[in-house]
């Protein structure tokens, strides 16, 4: 049987425990959240939708000790308010370190022995604190990171060209934030460079590289939060690691030449990060993901 | 292929479109809110969400027009702060009483011909106001109404004997709100008449009754507003829209001898109310009916 | 994760194979079949089917031993041109009771100790030989029985006045064979007794009996095998499992006063049969379940 | 609503019948075969299944008429029987060529002006007689073509290098037979390209091409007939069509300057093949490619 477990119930937290149990995905779901009635709130309301549900899952609210057991974790705590108004995922920073120590403390406590999958913001320092304070192995931790801004950045391309995003392949890089970049050199389009197509389309590639990065804040300022996309993104990462798909997709995942986590090819399975999926990027690509490792690493330096 | 349009974005209104898109319910998708900027973040959340599944959905933002060969619209505009904190549905009768009539006039304008499923509160007032303004005919509008209370019901009495919901048949009737009731002498555990089962293990069904008149607010005062029940209650009635499946189940419809909808067993299907299945209730039942009908009466006649 | 195994892959195994790869309901599926060929062909034509979805599973061909620590093993061993063409369910009896020895001692070799559904005909009698035979106890070890022939006779009574089937409850009862019987005093329509209904519209309970009965047999002698309808009761009897639904449905369960096991209201969860659901049948019906557990345990003499 | 059509109820065709239903994707389906018998018993096994499902579909036997409105029909007529032991799909090209003829005509008969789906085999042979003869535009027929076989290649490679088939992208093309290739210089293993992994790790492409070639023979031997992947590809493109995914694949499309259908890149939505996905091959592979082209045409001719 599947057991999940979810840490954090704010939009995006509620929306991942809502699709576990509306695509009857996770047979135990344990619910955690610092208010306590929030997540008798969410119980309540998935304990409802059942009744209308040809599926079940068992919800248990507020059980840290029912951990122990789960296949995964998936971490979406976080202070929607304490982000700045330009959208810099590193306002959450000064929350959610301090949430880390707690929220990793009493995971290591409960016995927890699967895949940790961390959606909080600013992912990838998070990411890397969660791994460093759990004691779990790095393979068995891993963030959403830029799953998130290359489905934007797909969408974004393909909105340009008039295409299903998913017809476009490719990777968003580095921090999930500011300093991610799209490495133009992975993109195509149904089999076709994007690069050709661009010079065929007149396509500028600097500008979609905007309107990827700035797609959420679209979202953001419209509804105050993004949930939908992101959630998906963890839920689609969940699978994989359930049924062991080898899904292979960018993630927050630690490369050793940096020593954090940071947005790069990986493939999930059961295990968590099967393999790091080393690919040739051009110079100026490589410079980039350097420099945006270079701002993750400051600001866990910051916090040390 | 399946054209659905959801009016008014809030919690529920976004999250029935996000499941329309996540089960790949929906090919197409009308998104219409009052505030432009919430409907295109929505639209984008939605958009980006795509890139991760395997179906496609085609999102339409702001166009009434658009809704003019739609099978389905579900209407759950409302304004949550209007809420009384005692819970009473009928405080947002004064704001979405005024709603109503714009967005009639725009789903007639539309030229839509499909049916009309109606979330918005108070549901059974607005509901009535609803069928009256958009000229559609009294099968193709009808209600969540108790649908949702239903659920509840079947939540509350599984929890009181640890059963699964869905073991528990039967209805709650009336309006959607403070006067809505269990019609206990319907309700079934596994076939079994609930006043035997009471009887023989001390369940108080008054208490019962509470509980579920009362399980929203448990969800309300921790979150600030429910979405997932409702939202899943109302996907639950779309698809039986859709595929014709004649749902047998209480929402809000038209009753001849009270001249108003009201939560009451009903067929549900491609034309919208195939059926009222009329039910012997009590004599106490009944006066309960006819109390909570009296009530919704006295709302119209106030608006009007 | 999810693990589960299907042994036997006719048409009726192979088809649950399916479903519970193109659902995504099982992470890891073990096929076996006493033909090697077959199974390779089954675990080859399921393999390219993953490329095709977005979910994945792993399959496991020909291993008993990696039964070890499955959820549920689904049986569907069988010979269907060992039926005659009466299409009595007992003329697979000779070819399966030798073939329920083999299974069953593999099965308990393998250290299995979840829960087993068992599908192969004449399938209280195998059910029975099966729990006998595997050691495992009389909860984890029941059958899909007249869980089928209830969905027929929800069928036929749909058809007979235009509803849909799941708008029909109550129970075939007995042997999933020609001694089953309707217990029409618990059949209801939306709430209201058949006998009711039947009185107000002339419907012939006697006449609805034998097309439940018979429902079968139309597929059988269209197609020369039955597939989808009970695959789908096996499924829906494993996710009951997985998810510890407590689903009330009728199964082949095991009654202590004709210590067989034969079709009869049931409670299906994690441990297998929560609970037998007994009800209250007319004097009639109940000496239609004593004469049809009487076939039963004559069968099952003769075995012995 | 969603309304399809499956002409021809083999196992394929009863297989993709059997998943629209119980995935919930047709709201109606129309279900003919030759052999009226077995479209009943279909129709019958179906119905009971709909009884033990959440979703609902409306099934409609042997109706011609009822194809006028459908919006996708799947043809897989065909004569298993026919097919020669060394597994040439040409082998049941004297017995479909006759049938091809009467389906076209009562599908023109009827109105219809959907999107046609062609499994039936030789698959290029007869999607062009098909378009021939129902007098529908090429964009609105198109056959599975080298889905399947693309399928299989990814299936083939993936388990020479142990990564799930979702993982390689690229393309088998030509005829849905003995003469089709994988065009190796479009398979990218995670953005990798083969012919970089091929060298280091030893793969043999020719070996691999052969596996994948032979995939279905494998399958074939062991069962006596391929459905699982075939029908999988059948829905995964009828889906395509409903929401108007514009699903970027290889299916049996026209080429202009073949004048007859083969499997080569498309996108596929609403109106059928919505783009003819042109590609560079290597000239090798386009010699494959004119090939196999002429291979179709000298059937074709044949037939003339």
């Amino acid at each position: 049987m599947r057991k999940i477990g979810v840490i954090g119930l704010g939009h995006v937290g509620a929306t991942v425990a809502y699709t576990l149990v509306t695509k009857g995905i996770a047979d135990e779901l344990v619910l955690i959240d610092s208010n306590a009635e929030k997540a008798v709130a969410e119980e309540y309301d998935l304990r409802d939708t059942i009744s209308r549900l040809d599926t079940f899952t068992k919800i248990i609210p507020q059980s840290y000790a029912a951990l122990q057991n789960a296949d995964v974790i998936i971490t979406a705590f976080g202070n929607i308010s304490s982000i700045r108004m330009d959208g810099d995922r590193f306002g959450e920073l000064n929350y959610n370190a301090k949430v880390v120590s707690e929220v990793a403390q009493k995971i290591k406590d409960s016995g927890f022995n699967g895949v940790l999958i961390n959606i909080s913001n600013p992912c990838d320092v998070i990411t890397t604190l969660l791994q460093h304070k759990t004691g779990l192995s790095k393979k068995q931790v891993f963030g959403t990171g830029t799953f998130l801004d290359t489905a934007r950045m797909q969408r974004a391309v393909g909105q340009a060209i008039h295409e299903d995003p998913k017809n476009i392949s490719g990777y968003v890089l580095g921090e999930h934030g500011e300093s991610q970049f799209t490495a133009w050199s992975t993109v195509e389009i149904k089999g076709h460079a994007i690069t050709e197509v661009a010079a065929a389309r007149g396509l500028d590639l600097n500008e979609l590289d905007q309107r990827a990065r700035r797609g959420g804040w679209l979202v953001f300022s419209g509804k105050h939060y993004t949930c939908y996309a992101i959630a998906t993104c963890a839920i689609k990462l969940t699978l994989a690691v359930l049924s062991d798909a080898h899904l292979a997709c960018p993630t927050s995942v630690y490369l050793e030449n940096y020593d954090h986590y940071i947005g790069y090819p990986s493939v999930i399975g059961r295990q968590g990060v099967i393999e790091v999926n080393k690919i040739n990027l051009t110079i100026e690509e490589q410079a980039k993901l350097d420099n945006s490792a270079k701002i993750i690493s400051e600001k866990l330096a910051v916090l040390d």
